[in-house]
This record gives C-alpha cells, structure tokens and sequence, in this order.
C-alpha cells in the first residue's frame, strides 16, 4: 500500500516516540509540582518549549502547549479577539479568507454569533491567493485580528504572507498564521507573525500535542481556564511528553526540509506533469507556481471523486478528496469553491500529498499511470 | 523514595502504554479518513468510547474525549451554559461551590466577565460538604447548570451527589460532576449526572487525555470548534492512543478499585489516626467520615507547609501542599478558607495521596513518625 494522504496524518516516527517514552514511563511527575518528580517534568517541558520557540522564531515564552492544531486555531482566533475585546469596548472585527481551516471559520462564527464580531472574508483569486491590496481594503480601525493559512490544507497554495503581514503591520493588525500544513514544508523561524500555529501529528508525532507561538505583547483571553499553566494561557496539566515529541519532531523535519524538501518538490512536479499529459480530465487545483512541496490535487472533471479514491486504493493508493476533517461530507469543497470551481466539478477532487522523503526514480510516471487506470475505470 | 502525590499525577502504567503502543506506531491513521487507514483508527476510536461510556454509565455517543480534565470542565460549564444561552434568550446562571478546582471556578468567572452570567457559590460546611437544602433554596428558574466536585482535590472530602443531583432533577437543572479526582476510587456508573468530567493521568495514562460525557439531550456549544469530529463537540484530530488508554486505564482502575479501595482506605484511615496521635499540632482537614479512600490532609499549625513537604522530602517522602495547578502560590488555599480555617493555618497544609495498592503492613506508622520528625524538625 502506498499512503498518498501525509496531510491528513502521517505515521508517528520512531525518533519522536524514543523522545518521549522516558515521559510516558518513569519521568511522570506533573510539571507544577514542587517537588523533584514534577522538576523532572518541568525541566522537560521547558526544553521543548525552547526548541519549539526556536522552529517559530519566537521567544520560548511565548510557546504555548496546546492538544493540535484546532485548539491551537480556535486559541488564536478566539483568544486574541476576545482578549481585544476584554481590552477595549465595542466589538473588534475579523478578517479572514474562506478557504482557511474549519477550525478558524469556525471559531470565527462562533464569535460572530455569540460575541458579534464583524467578520471579513478576503477575496482570493482562481488559485487560491490573497492579494495584499485586497486585505489593505478590508482592514478597519477596528480590526483585531488577521487570520491566514501560511498553505491552504486542500490545495497546496502557499500566500505570499511576508507581503501581507507587511500590510498587517503597517495598519497595527495582529496577524495569526494557520502553519499546520506548512511546518515542516516551508521555513517558520522568519514569519515574523504575531501568533503562528501548528500540529504535531502532521509532522510524526501522536495526535493531541500542537502549539500556538503568541508573541507575549499580543493581549490572549485563554480558551482553557483553571490552574494558570503555559504563564495563565491554557490551563490544564502540560503534556509533557507530547512536548517532548513535537520539539524532536520539528527538529527532525526542519533537518530533513533542508535535505529532502526540493527533491520531494520535484517528484511532485513530474507527477502533477504526468497526470495533467495522461489524464484528459485532470485539472490542477491551486496554484500552479506557489504550492507546497508535497501536494498534488485535481479535480477529474466527470467523474465522482469518491469512485476515483475506491478506485485508487484497489489500486493500492490511499488518497483522500480533501481534508479530513471534512470527510464524508456529501457537500462540495467550499475552498474549491471559493476558487471558481463549480460544484459539480468540485465533487470530483482528489488530493495526493507525499510524505517527507521523495519516492523512487519513475514512481511519478508509475503512479500517474494508476490515476489514468483509476479514472478510467469510473468513467 | 515514596511517592505520595497520587492526586497530582500518578506514574503511566504498562498496560496503558501496551493498549496505546498500536496506535502509537503502525495504526497511525486519521479516524475522520475515509480510507482503510483511517478506519482502523476510527474502529479503536470507537472501542474505546464504549468503554468509557460504560465505566461513566453512559451511552457510548455520550462520551467526548477531551485533553484532559480541565479540557472537561471547561466544556461542561461553558458548553452547557452557552448551550442554554443559545437556546434561549437572557443570561442562564451557573451554580457551584467555593471549593471546587480552578477549571470549574475560572469557567464560572469567564462566563460572568464575557456572558453576565450570574454565578451562585453555596455554602459548604467546615468538612467542605454542600448541603441539599442549600442546593435547593439557590437553584432558580433559569439555573442553566449545577456544578459540583465528587471529591475534593485538596480536602477529599466526597458529596452526598445522589442527593444533589436529587434535588437539580426535582428543579429541572442539568447537573455536572466533576469526578477528575473520584475516578478510580467511588463507582462512576450508577452517578445519574447529566456530565461527568473525567482524566487520564490521574488514573495511568500519559498526560493529555480526558473525557467529558455529556447526555445527548443536553444543548452543548463547543469549546473546540472546527472540522465537527465528536457528533460536532469537540472538533480536532481525535487522540486515538490516548482514548485506547484512557479506555485501559478506567477498566483496570475498576477491578482493582473492588480488590483493593477498601485495604487502601483502612490503610489510610490508619495513617490518619497515627499521624493525629503522634502531632499534636496536627489536625484533619476536609470530612472524617465522607474522604476518598487514599487521600490524607492535615494543617499542622506553628508550621510552615512548605518547610514540612521539604523536611519530608528531606526523608524519602513526597507529597504536596494541595493541588499541584495551585502549587507555588504564596496564598492561602482557597478550599481551606471555604471551610472556615483561618489563614495562617490554611497555609500549613500539606496532602498526601496514596496509589491503588495498599502499602505493606505497619507502613502507616512509620510514615506517621516520619511526618512527626519533619514537623519537628520545622518547629
């Protein structure tokens, strides 16, 4: 079997586990004991926290330990707009694009709803980008926060987030980066965003560890309230050894970025390139120049998207027509819609995503010729 | 050394960790996957909801996992109070005590700064029990929520909650137990709460994992918003490991809990009587009658709590002030003030938890003279 979704989870690597088992075994203590059982944890805790500051560019203080990358969302958005609000005195707006996750879309309605908080969302054109005059447009006096996914979980496009962060901060906008697909595939140490999020279990560690890097000035109403850990911004015992398995993780990846990133890059190319000569039907969704390294998504325009993965994992190709996340659902994409894609088309899509290091020599040819046979055979 | 701070954490047990191992390494698949890879995932997923559900009393669409208890809490008292809001229209109001853990109090305090919602603390007595007629003069008609503790944390006293939760359904009102500390030690399925908040560590698992169950006829507003994982209640990449050990943690918790929670407790009541004949400086805190099987606390007044927990330590015990979430802090404990002990003896606590099996025979005295040397040692 060959496993084509590494963007809806990726196998737990045996580095990040060896990092964490002395913390699922004898070091056990609860790192806000004060005693020598919780030091041990603590100390721990402190030194992931400082190499997870480090893989964001951010101070180890401002690293908050968090259960993945939804809650890491949900604290971003919910957190510093609600933490504006606490702050000042009318509702502050939101300004965010409709192709981010459904954590942040989410989030943002439940403020909406419950606290009525303005909410823009961003033009982006037929490939999924954000220009930085349209965000100039949208951003108000009032604006607390700009929510952008660094790359866009279904389609691969990455934003120019340097020029819209530059935009951001010329009008004194907080901006939040949604990194969860990008770390480990594009380079977060120089973002320069005010709060940036990511998931361990994208990168090889056991799901339920994430983190939201929120620089320390930005004022954070907390999602999770009660004892104060993470300095008073998520309450909870701290998970230790999911720390300890996220820092090694990011470690591992950025190691790897630097070795493999380009050559995984490539690999995806020829196969985008052999899909798009060898299956009539194939369309590129996305970008086509900024995508992330190890992403590949069609729609296979009269097919049925779902008949397509049965197809394909006959064939012994495990696929997915998306995110995860939104899986099952009878309903098209709304990112692909809000490229242009018309929903029956839309109904169609197929996302292949390429684990961290670049299969053999000719398996993109190969597997292109199992996507043509895959959509033959539903044709 | 002797580790005496169960109630802060206690160590990961193997069998946990054996129930976890798959899906820590091969079954590595995202449960919301509609692949043969994600339904392995989904398949545990669902194992172990039926087994929490069962431990709970509940049924298995009742169970939410969560990171932990807090996580829990925090759903619970802000789920189902922004539930009703939702439902409804004026602010709904929040019913608990002065007692309870930070995550219920500092849930209340959010609801009343963002929501207006109006909080009443009932009185407990100076064993730190809430009486029923109390309960029944300060639910109102648009009480949304009754929020009690099982056991206390710091004191371990336990509530007569067949007769509170008596009393809320009389009114109407949903009651939440908050059970993070009872699980293991008191039955939990024949509670007959409408919430019940529970913790992984607290019972062997690794940190990170909890679980709310929450009756599906109660209207739940999420905390986690997002890709609508948990029949839409708490959206994110499911724990799958962690919800494997949870599961493993509660069945083993049970069978030794009916082999062993009764030589634990004779154990413990033993302790409580030696320490108490051998300080004189010593006296009970929380219920003599109504405590968790494995919890002894004492202030020693003339002391200071922290130089005896170092004095102990000193000596091959460790144990703590109270809660570790509140650990570090100069104040006085707030639990401890609840039930009329005045302030300079409040901080003259000092806690200590046993684990699931007894200690061998004569253990409680020596530790009783151990905690009289470190006393006097202090003095």
């Amino acid at each position: 079997m060959l496993y084509l979704d590494h963007a809806a989870t990726t196998p737990v690597r045996p580095e990040v586990i060896e990092a964490m088992r002395p913390y699922l075994t004898g070091v056990f203590g609860n790192p806000s004991s004060h005693h020598t059982v919780g030091e041990a944890a603590a100390e721990a805790l402190e030194w992931a926290r400082g190499r997870v500051a480090a893989a964001l560019g951010m101070r180890a203080n401002d690293v908050v330990f968090t259960s993945g990358g939804t809650e890491a969302n949900n604290l971003a958005v919910k957190g510093i707009v609600l933490g504006a609000l606490a702050a000042g005195a009318a509702p502050r707006g939101l300004v965010t694009t409709p192709i981010e996750h459904e954590s942040i879309l989410e989030s943002a309605d439940y403020l909406h709803r419950l606290h009525g908080t303005p909410v823009t969302l961003l033009p982006v054109d037929a490939h999924g980008r954000v220009s930085p005059d349209a965000l100039d447009d949208a951003l108000a006096d009032d604006t607390a926060l700009f929510s952008i996914g660094h790359a866009n979980n279904e389609v691969g496009t990455v934003q120019d987030v340097a020029s819209l962060i530059a935009v951001a901060r010329g009008r004194g906008v907080p901006v939040h980066v949604d990194a969860v697909q990008s770390a480990g595939w594009l380079p977060l140490d120089d973002l320069g965003a005010d709060a940036v999020s990511i998931a361990g279990h994208k990168l090889g560690t056991p799901k339920g560890i994430g983190a939201l890097g929120v620089r320390s000035r930005v004022p954070l109403e907390p999602l999770l309230h009660g004892g104060g850990q993470e300095r008073g911004r998520r309450s909870g015992t701290e998970n230790v050894a999911g720390a300890m398995g996220l820092a090694t993780a990011l470690d591992l990846a950025e190691t790897e970025r630097v070795e493999h990133a380009a050559a995984v890059a490539e690999m995806t190319a020829e196969f985008i390139t052999a899909v798009l000569n060898t299956v009539p039907q194939a369309s590129l969704t996305g970008s086509p120049e900024h995508r992330l390294p190890n992403l590949a998504s069609f729609t296979f325009a009269g097919t049925s998207g779902e008949a397509v993965l049965l197809e394909l994992e006959r064939r012994g190709v495990v696929s997915s027509s998306g995110s995860a996340c939104a899986a099952g659902s009878d309903e098209p994409s709304p990112v692909l819609l809000a490229l242009g894609i018309p929903a029956a088309t839309a109904q169609t899509s197929v996302r292949f995503t390429f684990g961290r290091m670049p299969l053999p020599a000719g398996s993109a040819t190969q597997l292109a010729s199992l996507v043509a046979a895959a959509v033959a055979a539903v044709l």
